[in-house]
């Protein structure tokens, strides 16, 4: 089965694990769902198991359900960031955004549901035999959403005073990607030595091309507003280096990543992936235009 | 070292995990300590490490980790229930809440890292020989927070136009009871059977209890504004059955408690301890009160 298709078996699992036996307030399992499908590129997982696979995949629940925990993380950021005291987003993948669909309580209700159901769902998957591999998968996992380095920390650096760009850039994305990297390896047995790298900089080069998409594009295309990094002051890597420095720490990145991949089985194929995921991220069209802006 | 001490110790633990290194957005780690300390009762991880000692307590690093993780999704879900967006509290044990001191944002933001801590730390505390009780002590953790069954599932049920009362009250609070004493349990590496009933009922008594006193003492005494259910049109036991009525389903789940006690080597002890909290909750003056009401 395909990364794409193992991991929407996964959520699918994890969600019916939230509204099983029919006891659950229906309104909330209907938000949680809205804001897990239909889902994005799913990029995440999808580097999970890429990594796995890469790693030999000696555990495919165990690895599906790393790439699911972390994409349930990242939708449960989703969630509370498009709430009306930060973004205040009406819409998200072109629909209406979980508070403007299900109501304030029951996005922020979803979001915390999403989160305690990332690592239940995790914890759901293990074995006698992957049991000793549990607490790394858990502590990488949280390393990558809490304190003081996760996603979780990046959204509050906006809080401060006078945020470092960088470590709120590896905090608000590049930790999670981290996590989705390094959980591959851990998930399948190995060592995370070296693909947290590889995840920090695949991170750092979504979180450009994020910025770039976002001053570049428009709604329709984006499927939630536009221009946002500067409407609502956000630090952006376009808002300080222009259009061709942030191409020019766009290609960094993705060289980065290909640099620092570790060595393993499935290397060749990996690096497949990562040219593949920068063509999608900055198709050409778009690469030669900010080149030439 | 007595278990309050205990849960101190392992709550310190925890929150330095989320702000080492002097790397994380001070804000936000300031909100979170503000919103574990000064604790209140701790009456969950109390009763979490009462349960662990009556089975036992072979393995006390972990058992504590486990009441430190059902208090500090507790804080966690206190902090979110507070926000404008629910109750609009100003205070809380005496104090302005997390969104009055801190802001709105690094409430929920609060609120979403303690949840992820409560995780992290408690597989930080397993080793070799504990690692294999992991899986159930998350299952357990979960299961009381999560959906469909845990706090977060009855505070979505407030968002439902006609809720069960008996069912949103043992999500609402029995069912963080349940975990904490089933965690307790699970932690000293006995079966949970028996644990979650006596938890529950304990968790039945104490929001009885709670129902009790916004009614009838006054914000200084509570340390919050009294009142809140008639004005939040919330569902309440006092409000459905009077005060009388709710003394007598206060006395029905203390002694509920003491029946399924499940036999063990502490069973004593722990009866005793039953019997305290029971006078803590509802003093006997306060229970004169209510029976010739």
């Amino acid at each position: 089965m395909q990364a794409l298709d193992r991991t929407e078996s996964a959520l699918a699992r994890a969600l019916d694990l939230a509204d099983r036996a029919g006891r659950a307030p229906p309104r909330l399992a209907a938000a949680m769902r809205q804001a897990v499908f239909p889902g994005g590129a799913r990029v995440r997982p999808r580097l999970c198991l890429a990594v796995a696979g890469a790693c030999g995949d000696d555990a495919p629940a165990l690895s599906a359900a790393m790439g699911a925990a972390v994409e349930l993380l990242h939708c449960a950021s989703l969630v509370h960031d498009d709430l009306p005291c930060f973004d205040n987003a009406a819409t998200r993948r072109g629909l209406p955004t979980t508070h403007r669909a299900h109501g304030e309580r029951l996005a922020v209700l979803a979001g915390d549901a999403l989160i305690v159901l990332a690592y239940q769902q995790l914890a759901a998957a293990c074995t006698a035999e992957t049991v000793a591999r549990l607490p790394e998968l858990l502590r990488c996992l949280s390393e990558g959403v809490g304190m003081p380095l996760g996603i979780v920390a990046g959204q509050a650096w906006e809080s401060e005073p006078a945020p470092d760009l960088s470590e709120y850039q590896r905090a608000k994305t590049g930790a999670l990607f981290a996590a989705a990297a390094a959980g591959g390896a851990l998930a399948a047995g190995r060592d995370e030595a070296g693909w947290r790298e590889f995840g920090d900089a695949l991170g750092s080069a979504y979180q450009i091309a994020d910025d770039v998409r976002d001053v570049l594009l428009d709604e329709a295309t984006l499927g939630k507003p536009s221009g946002q990094d500067e409407a609502l002051d956000r630090p952006s890597v376009v808002r300080s280096l222009g259009h061709r420095g942030a191409l020019r720490v766009f290609d960094q990145a993705i060289h980065q990543a290909l640099d620092t991949l570790p060595d393993c089985p499935g290397a060749e194929a990996l690096r497949g992936l990562v040219h593949a995921e920068a063509a999608r991220l900055v198709p050409r069209a778009l690469h030669a235009r900010l080149a030439a802006a």
